[in-house]
């Protein structure tokens, strides 16, 4: 059928297509259907969609991301992916072959599969597992599919976190205290999804996070480190399309986890990562029997990928350092760059290095490098490499200036503070859209409080964002006051 | 947020809203989230999608589905929906109660859910089942999501197939064969997806389809019978829903079926139903362990519904009647009605009414009224009260005038006459769009056949569906002749 294509500015993340229905039920294509579309000798696939008015019979709007194929086209139904197929054996819980999880991989990167595939691909996957074999060929085609980074040198050093853990700093530490050991280490990190801030959020709060692959590469040989938006490099960008579809179910199956993270590693040319695993209510991963098998898994897949990898477990049940959110962390990374600042983040930073010197075989201690000022000077050049004010001074940070304090209102003893309910206030107080919202920490669990004792202020750039964290956390009681001699959390 | 609604014409199946990507983030929205929209007190939910240019900042335009929610509006981020967390819940393989699956129905029937989610719901039950006790839930979810027909008399009767199998038109026979016995049977039948006719098609030859459920109740009244298109009725809405998710994933998993079908049968106030299951290659049940299993299953949860149902299974390896698109099976099915017809399809058309009068304690011979007239007489008058000509003859039914005749081409035996391929060639020829467009069959498996014998007739009412149709056939050979002494199908 010939049709004539032009472009709608819709920003849907799948190839949509806009069909009148009669060219549709004409075509035998129904809402989700594929067709190909042709256009000067190249192809390209879309996903319907009809209408009656939008598009006139014999008009074809293409969204955003087939912007550019207008004009004269010619379009036929397309076949379902072979993909598809793969999927449902994989509901089905027999085992993918190697080419199987390549097709698949290449679809999604495609764009060839609608929401519905995508659902179910997550789904079978969190259903039915991933042997340690499919996590090795989804590792390399995810990896297959993006660009990578060769190096000069042979020990490339690397850092992942799991995550699900509040004002977990560490990254924005430990790169400079490993590139201050002449060590490389070219770290991509992501930006808050359903967190107050992702480590490329605090970041940016110092310079700029977004790079490309080549640029990554001039910082890095320049200064052993960097610590860029994962985002815009060109590394597993399967990964994201996979992460849209796992956010609205609230999944991470073990296996595309450590798919995703070692095709990043891979992608990114490194050869050592360690890989922090914290457990605890609320965090990703929930229990130490959890956190044991992932680290074993994790070993298993890593084994035939010719990657070096140490696993830590760590506790996750409450925040890291005081600050939440872009800015309030972003004084904490500085703080303890100086050779202070929140004690837990300092000595967890500190072990973390310490393991990833041990796996790379290089003699240094971190201690040592923060307390003698190098890992400071390394992050100033990092930070300069990257566009941002190498001269940078805690005081120049500010956070929000609308601020509310929140007391323990009588005595006692702080019996939890609960990361998820803290990263919601912080969200709700504007990070991370507004770098300055969050929140700062005054109390850890276990403290012993009196009434008028400050648990945490909370920090908005806009006063109608601090009234709505305000009135949530009068809801959900994100730090919890209780009797010293009380074993219970909670009545009910 | 306050913004500004207007309608745009697509019709998305979900109820698809477009935010300006600076008040998406504002919102804290991405693509796929849901956000609550308030206008006038009442409350609707939107599935976001983000632009840059087609709806400028402040604005927000939204999908056929929601088109009459325009002007100003208070939005804000939804949360998840529970059914959600019951989706996951399955897909970790827990037994849902009966609440949960409540909700699941609620949030699928008013749109709550986007195509991932929507997916992934498919995928859980595709992945670990559905208990009888869960089929159950399902099944009175479904059914009290739409209108229910009460009726006064005690007998209703029904039929269903599970389908996949060509020409396999034997409900518009058996409908008046059973109601010319003075039994009551309001059947609902669904439009061709994927195959060249579904009874409504077949039946909107003769006379309208698309009837509301109080004038299928009316119809019924009058007659104890009715073939009316089950998509214009308001009985289990939720099924095209979910059937909506299951077509791209190929995906008809046994539990989901069972509910299917008795929640329509519920809704319909029907209580004595038989269900027919045709196994074979390509059917949607292939093997006669599936077939059992699958009736086997439906007896299971009937037997909580206040349903007596019988359960038949037939041989769905090749087609049933000899014509495959509306009008040619029209034309069959007025023939079978009139004494003769393809002796496949009389034959079993008869032995399922008469398992269903004896399912109804009905004295009464299903022969006997297709041969003394009665069935024929009750089928015109049905076909008056859905509007139709009830003096409608065989010869008024015209297949279209583009005609090719496939032969055997050499002496030998039919050795498959292949459904699915059958089938295809029908669509390629026009089928059900042009009612006129389809196959007619002159032979069937183990017929003894020489080389200038006919197979089959192709009509379309289009010379370039013809051609289409032909190609097609060429390339799959969809009746395959071979040696009578050849024990193979194919070498390959």
């Amino acid at each position: 059928m010939d049709l004539t294509a032009r472009e709608i500015d819709i920003a849907t993340p799948t190839p949509t297509v806009i069909l009148h229905t009669a060219d549709a039920e004409e075509l035998g294509a129904h809402s989700l259907d594929r067709i190909r579309i042709k256009r000067d000798g190249r192809t390209y696939t879309g996903i319907v969609e009809t209408t009656t008015e939008l598009v006139e019979q014999g008009g074809l709007a293409v969204t955003s991301r087939l912007g550019h194929v207008t004009g004269p086209v010619t379009v036929s139904l397309a076949p379902k992916p072979r993909s598809v197929a793969h999927i449902r054996a994989k509901l089905e819980d027999h085992e993918l072959e190697r080419g199987d999880i390549q097709e698949i991989v290449h679809d999604i990167d495609r764009y060839r599969l609608n929401d519905v595939e995508l659902g179910a691909y997550v789904s079978a996957i969190q259903a039915n597992g991933l042997s340690h074999e499919e996590t090795r060929h989804l590792t390399e085609a995810m990896t297959a599919a993006g660009q990578r980074i060769e190096w000069s040198q042979d020990v490339i050093a690397d850092k992942h976190s799991i995550g699900g853990v509040a004002g977990n700093r560490v990254t924005p530490i430990i790169v400079p205290i490993v590139a201050a050991a002449g060590v490389t280490i070219p770290k991509t990190s992501s930006r808050a999804i359903t967190s107050p801030a992702g480590t490329a959020d605090t970041m940016a709060v110092f310079c700029e996070v977004a790079f490309t692959t080549e640029e990554m590469r001039d910082i890095v040989e320049e200064t052993n480190g960097c610590v860029v938006w994962g985002g815009s490099v060109d590394l597993s960008p399967v990964d994201d399309k996979i992460i849209r579809a796992e956010n609205p179910l609230s999944v991470d199956p073990p296996g595309q986890i450590i798919a995703s993270v070692l095709s990043k590693k891979k992608s990114a040319g490194s050869n050592h990562v360690i890989i922090d695993i914290p457990y605890g209510e609320n965090a990703k991963v929930t229990s130490l029997v959890a956190a044991r098998e992932l680290a074993e898994d994790f070993r298993l897949v890593a084994e035939h990928l010719d990657l070096e990898i140490a696993c830590t477990i760590t506790r996750g049940g409450q925040p890291i350092g005081e600050g939440i959110g872009p800015v309030l962390e972003a004084r904490d990374v500085l703080a303890v760059l100086d050779g202070g600042g929140p004690l837990e983040l300092r000595l967890k930073s500190i072990r973390l290095a310490d393991i990833l010197f041990d796996l790379c075989d290089v003699d240094a201690d971190a201690a040592e490098l923060l307390d003698s000022g190098a890992a400071l000077s390394k992050f100033r050049e990092i930070v300069a490499a990257q566009g941002g004010d190498p001269d940078v001074e805690r005081d120049d940070l500010r956070p929000g200036g609308h601020r509310h304090v929140v007391t323990a209102g009588r005595d006692g003893v702080v019996m939890t503070v609960q990361n998820r309910y803290i990263s919601e206030v912080a969200r709700r107080a504007g990070a991370p859209r507004d770098p300055g919202a969050g929140i700062r920490l005054h109390c850890r669990e276990d403290d012993d409080v009196a009434a008028d004792d400050e648990l945490f202020t909370i920090y908005a750039e806009k006063r109608s964002k601090l009234t709505e964290a305000v009135d949530y956390h009068d809801e959900v009681e994100a730090v919890r006051i209780g009797d010293p001699d009380e074993a219970l959390i909670e009545r009910r």
